[in-house]
C-alpha cells in the first residue's frame, strides 16, 4: 500500500488505527512468498555447490582417478535426494519437535509437499514459507554434508561402499543430529547457536570424513620413510572453478538460513549476511596467501583455495552479527587454521586428499566457537557442548559404519588397482583419454 | 498488509468486507512484479543452460573437434537471439492466438518490449508480467532447442550450414510448432499438456537432431565391420560440469514455466516444481548408475550424466502434479531409457555423438506420456496426438532443410578434414595446443 | 491488495479515495524489500563474474602461467573486498555527495551496514534498499574493475606488485572516479550518462590495464623481427566457460544497475535491460564471427568470445533505452571494434594477453558514446567529457603507480623465469602437472 493511501486510511479510520505504519508493510501473503523465494533462490545456489565440490575435488585428484571422482559426486548428490526424501527430512523435523513419537513417525514416512495449487488457508504456516521450498532448501544442506566426505577419501575408496555410506549419512546420521539443533531438539533448547551449520553441516561432514580416512588408511606411497610424498592435483583450473562456485553458493547457504526476507528487518539481515560471507572468504584467502608466502617463500594456490573455503566455513555459524571487519578477521583465522592444520594431519598420517578436514571440521569448530565473539546470546560452554556432542555422535557412528563396511564388503581397492588408477581399474573409462601423462 | 491491520479493517468496514482474507494478499502490482521476477530469475538460469550444453558437448567430443564445438555453441545461442527476435517470438504468440492473420502479422514484425518506464495502466496485462521479461524467458527456451541439435551432429558437420539450420530452427520451426501449444493453438485447445516442454522443446530439438544425423551420416570409422568403434570424449570433467549446469538451469526451465509466483498457491507450486525436478534428475542418474553396473559390471559416467539429463527431460512435461516419489520414478525411467536406447541407436548406425536423441527425444516422448500418470486432466490419446503431430512436423521440415543444405552448400566436411579434426582443418585453432595426444 | 478489495474500499471510502489505483501498488516496505533483493540477486551474478574473468584468462594464457593466473584472480577479488571495505565504499559515496569533507570523512572510516534486525524507522532510506545490499552490489563492481587488469598484464608480471596495484585500484582509483558519476559528483551534475559503467567500470579497468601494459612491456619474444608471434591460449574450453559466466553475470551487472524493482515501471525496465543485454552480446559475437570468416577465411573463436564481451561492454552505458534491434547493433559494433583493434594494439606492440583493452576500454568508449543514439537526455559533448576526464585521471594515476612499483619493488619477472613459466619459477606449482607439453 502506498504511503499516500495509508495516510488517507488514517484519515478515514481515525482512532481505530493506532499503528498506521503497518499499512506500509508487506501483506501476509507477500511475506510467505518472499520467504519461499528466499528458499528457492538460496536452494538453487546451494544446489550448485554440489558442482563446486565436484570440480574442486576433481581438480585436486590425479588424472587417473578423475572419472571416479566425477561419478562419486554425481551419485552422492542423487543419493542424498533419495535418502533425505525417504527418511531424512521427517527425521530432522519430527512432528515439529524432537520426540520418540516424532522420530518413529518420521522414519516411517516420506517427505510430503503441500497440495498442488494450495489454498492460503490450507498452507501449513502462513508466516513461514511453502513446505516444498523448505524441503528443497534443507535437502541441499544434507547433500552438501555428503559432498564434504568424498574429497577426503578419494583415490583409494571403492565406489559402492562409499555410496552406501552416503545413503546412511544423508538418511540417518545428518538428519538425526541436525534435529538436535534445527529440528528444535535439545541443543536448540540449550541455546546452542549455529546459524547456517559450521557444526551441523560442515563439522559433521568433516567428522564423517575423518572417520573414513582413519578406517580406510592413507593412499599407497603417501607416507614413505617418514616423508610426505606430494601427489599434486591434475587440474588446478578446475579446483579454482570449484572454489569460486562454492563461494557463490555460500551466499545461498548463509543468506537463505535467515529463513525469511519478507520484512525490512529480515531482508536487511540477509544483506548483512551476504556481505559478511564475502568478507570472511576474502579474509581466509588472503591470510592463506600471505602466510604461505611468508612461511614457504611461495604463495600456495591450493592453500589459498582452501583458505577461502575455511573462511566461509568459519563465518557460517554466525554470519549475521559480525561487522564487516570482524567477519574478515573470523574468516582470516579460518585461513590460518588451514595453513597450520594441513601439515598437521600429514604428521599424523591422516591422508585427506583435498584438505576437507581442515576446511570443514577444524574451521567449522573455530566458526562455532567464534559465535561468542559477536553474538551476546552465545555461551562458550554451550557452544563447546554442541561441538562435542555432535562431533562424538557423528565420529563414532561414522567410524562404526565405515568399519562394518570394511569388514563386510570391503571399502578399499587393491593396491594394484590403486596404482593403476581407479578410472581404468574400477570404471574402465579415462577422464582425459587423449592427454598423455608426463614422465 | 499485516494481519493486525486487516482485523482493524474488518472492524471498520463491517458488513462491507465479506472476504477479509483478501487484505492479506499481494497487491496487484506486487503480483506483476513477482511474476516478472520469476521470468528474470528463471530466464537467467535457462540462459546458463547454453553454457551447460556447451561444456557437456565439449567434454564428449574428441580434442581435435573442441574449438569447433565451442564456436558452434556460442554462435547458435547468438543466432537464436536474432532469429527469435526478428521472427520467432511474434510467430509463436501471434495476436494472442493462432491464426493466419496472426502469423502473417508476426512474420512481418519484430519482438517489441513495453516502453521505458511504462506506466501501470499502459502495461499489457497487469495480471501477467512485463513483456520484456516474458520475451527474455521464452527466448531462452528457443535457444535451448537449438543447443540440443549441436551435440548430435558434432565432429563432422560444417560450421556455416549448421548455423543456417539453427537460424531456420529458431526463427521458424521452433516457434511455429510452439505456437500450437504455448501460443494458444490447436494442440492447446485439444487439451494437450506439456508444462515446460518435454515435447515442445526437448523432442523438437531431438527430432531436428535425428533428421540431421540421418542426412549427415555417421562419423567416418564409427561403424566398421559390424562393430561400433568407441570414440571417447576428451574431457569428462567438462562434461560433468555441463551436466551440473544443466541440472541447475532446469530449476528455471521448469519452475519458471509456472509463469507466476505472486500468490501463495503459485509460489508453493513453483516450490513443488523445484523439488520434483531435482528428484527426477536424481532418479535418472541413479537408475543409469545401477543399470550400467548390473549390465556391464562397471558404472558408466557418461550414462549417469545422460541419465540425470533424461530424468530432467522426463519430468519437464509435468513437474507439478507428481509426488516426490513419483517424480523420482518418472525420472528413473528416463534414466533407463537412456541406457537402453544409446546402444539401440548404434544398432541402426545413427551416430549421435553426445546421446542427445535418447535424452531429449526418447525421454521427451516418455515424459509427455507420463503426464497421464499424475495429472487427471491429461488424456493419453491427446498426448500421443501432440507427440506425433509435433514430431512429424519437426522431423519432416528439418529433414527437408538439412537435405536442401546438403544438396546446395554441402553440410559435411571432407573425410580428410574429419580425420585431421575440424579444429585445424576448418578453424585453424586448436583447443588444447599444448597437451600432446596419447599414442 | 486485491482488485476486489480495492473496489470495496472505494465504495467504503467514497470521495476520500481520489486515486484508488494506488491501493494496488506494493506497500512501501515491499518496495524496499524488492530493491534489496535486486541488489542481492544482481550482486551474486556479478560476484560470479570474478570466476568468469578467471576462467577466461586462464584459458587464454599458456599452460606454464596458469597457476599464477588462478592465484592472481582469487587474490585480487579478495583484495578488492578489503580495499573497498576499508576505504573505497565511503570514498565513492562521501556523505551522500561529493565534497572535500565527505572524502576526508570517507577515507577515515570503513563501510558500515545497518544494525542487525534493523527497525523500519531506523533504515537509512525506506524508498531505496538496505545499506548492506547496496554495499554488496557496489563491491562487486569494484572487483570487476580489478579483474579486467589481470588479463592484460598476464604471463610476465610478478604476483605481489600486481596485488599492490590492485589494492590501490580498488581502494582509491576506482572509487574516487566512480564518485564523480555514481557518488553524485561533478560528472553526474554535468549530465554525464553511464548506466552500469561502460566508462566508470570497464574503461577504467581498461585504462589501468593499458598503463600496466606500457610500463611493463611486451612478453619476451612476442614481437620479433617485425612479426607478431602467436602465443595461443592453453585451454579454450575454459576461456569459453569464462565468457559464458561473464555473459550470465552481466544480467546482474546491468539489470541490478536499475537500482529498483519494486514498481511495475522498474521491474519492466529491469526486464528490458536483461533482454537488451542479451541482444548486445549476441550481436557482438555474431559480428566477430562473420568478420573473421570474411577477413581471414576462418571463424576465430577467441575473437567471437571477445566480440560477445565487447557487445556486453558496449550496451552497459545504456542498456535501457535501446530497442532490441538497436541493442543488437550497438553490441555488434562492439564486436567489430574488437576485430579491428586487436591487431591494431599489436601494431603498436602493446601486448594485451587476453584482449581486455579492446573489449573493456575501446568498446567501453564506444558504449559511452552510443548512449546519445537512444537516450534523448544524453549530450555528446558531455559524454566525451566524461570519457576524457575519467580516462585521463585513471591512465595517469595508474601509470604513475605502475612506474613507482617498477622503480621500487620491480614488476616484471626475469626473462629466464618468464621463459620457464611463472608457475614453476614464482610459485613452484604446475597447473596441469600430468599433461605433457607438445613439441
Amino acid at each position: 500500500m502506498s504511503r499516500f493511501l495509508s495516510l488517507l486510511a488514517i484519515a478515514g479510520f481515525g482512532a481505530l488505527l493506532s499503528t498506521p505504519a503497518m499499512a506500509q508493510e508487506m501483506p501476509e501473503h507477500g511475506v510467505f512468498i518472499m520467504n519461499s523465494l528466499l528458499f528457492l533462490f538460496g536452494g538453487v545456489l546451494v544446489m550448485f555447490m554440489a558442482c563446486g565440490f565436484c570440480m574442486l575435488e576433481v581438480g585436486l585428484v590425479r588424472a587417473k582417478n578423475t572419472t571416479m571422482q566425477l561419478t562419486k559426486n554425481v551419485a552422492l548428490f542423487s543419493i542424498a535426494a533419495i535418502g533425505y526424501y525417504a527418511i531424512g527430512y521427517n527425521l530432522m523435523y519430527p512432528l515439529g519437535s524432537w520426540s520418540v513419537d516424532g522420530i518413529l513417525s518420521g522414519v516411517m514416512g516420506v517427505a510430503a509437499m503441500e497440495a498442488v495449487g494450495v489454498a492460503p488457508e490450507a498452507a501449513d504456516d502462513l508466516s513461514y514459507a511453502s513446505t516444498a521450498s523448505d524441503y528443497f532448501f534443507q535437502l541441499m544442506f544434507c547433500a552438501a554434508t555428503a559432498s564434504i566426505v568424498s574429497g577426503t577419501v578419494a583415490e583409494r575408496i571403492k565406489l559402492w561402499p562409499f555410496l552406501l555410506f552416503t545413503l546412511i549419512l544423508t538418511a540417518l546420521i545428518y538428519p538425526f543430529q541436525a534435529s538436535w539443533k534445527w529440528g528444535g531438539g535439545f541443543l536448540d533448547e540449550m541455546g546452542f547457536l549455529d546459524f547456517a551449520g559450521s557444526t551441523v553441516v560442515h563439522s559433521v561432514g568433516g567428522w564423517a570424513a575423518l572417520a573414513g580416512a582413519l578406517v580406510l588408511g592413507a593412499r599407497t606411497g603417501k607416507y614413505r620413510d617418514g616423508r610426505v610424498v606430494p601427489m599434486p592435483g591434475a587440474n588446478l583450473p578446475l579446483a579454482t572453478l570449484g572454489m569460486f562456485i562454492l563461494w557463490l553458493g555460500w551466499f545461498g547457504f548463509n543468506g537463505g538460513s535467515q529463513l525469511a526476507m519478507g520484512t525490512i528487518s529480515d531482508v536487511a539481515d540477509v544483506s548483512r549476511i551476504f556481505s559478511n560471507t564475502n568478507a570472511a572468504a576474502a579474509g581466509g584467502a588472503l591470510v592463506a596467501l600471505i602466510m604461505t608466502q611468508l612461511m614457504y617463500k611461495k604463495a600456495d594456490l591450493t592453500m589459498v583455495l582452501n583458505g577461502a573455503l575455511a573462511g566461509l566455513v568459519s563465518i557460517t555459524a554466525e554470519p549475521l552479527t559480525p561487522s564487516l571487519g570482524m567477519a574478515t578477521i573470523i574468516g582470516g583465522i579460518g585461513g590460518a587454521i588451514v595453513v597450520f592444520s594441513v601439515p598437521l594431519l600429514d604428521k599424523f598420517k591422516i591422508d585427506d586428499v583435498v584438505g576437507a578436514i581442515p576446511v570443514h571440521l577444524i574451521a567449522g569448530i573455530w566458526g562455532t566457537l567464534a559465535v561468542v565473539i559477536t553474538n551476546p546470546d552465545a555461551n562458550l560452554g554451550t557452544q563447546v557442548t554442541g561441538i562435542v556432542v555432535v562431533g562424538a555422535f557423528t565420529f563414532i557412528v561414522s567410524w562404526v559404519v565405515w568399519t562394518i563396511l570394511k569388514l563386510t564388503v570391503g571399502i578399499r581397492v587393491s593396491e594394484e588397482d590403486e596404482l593403476a588408477g581407479l578410472d581404468t581399474a574400477e570404471l574402465g573409462m579415462e577422464a582425459y583419454p587423449e592427454f598423455s601423462r608426463q614422465g
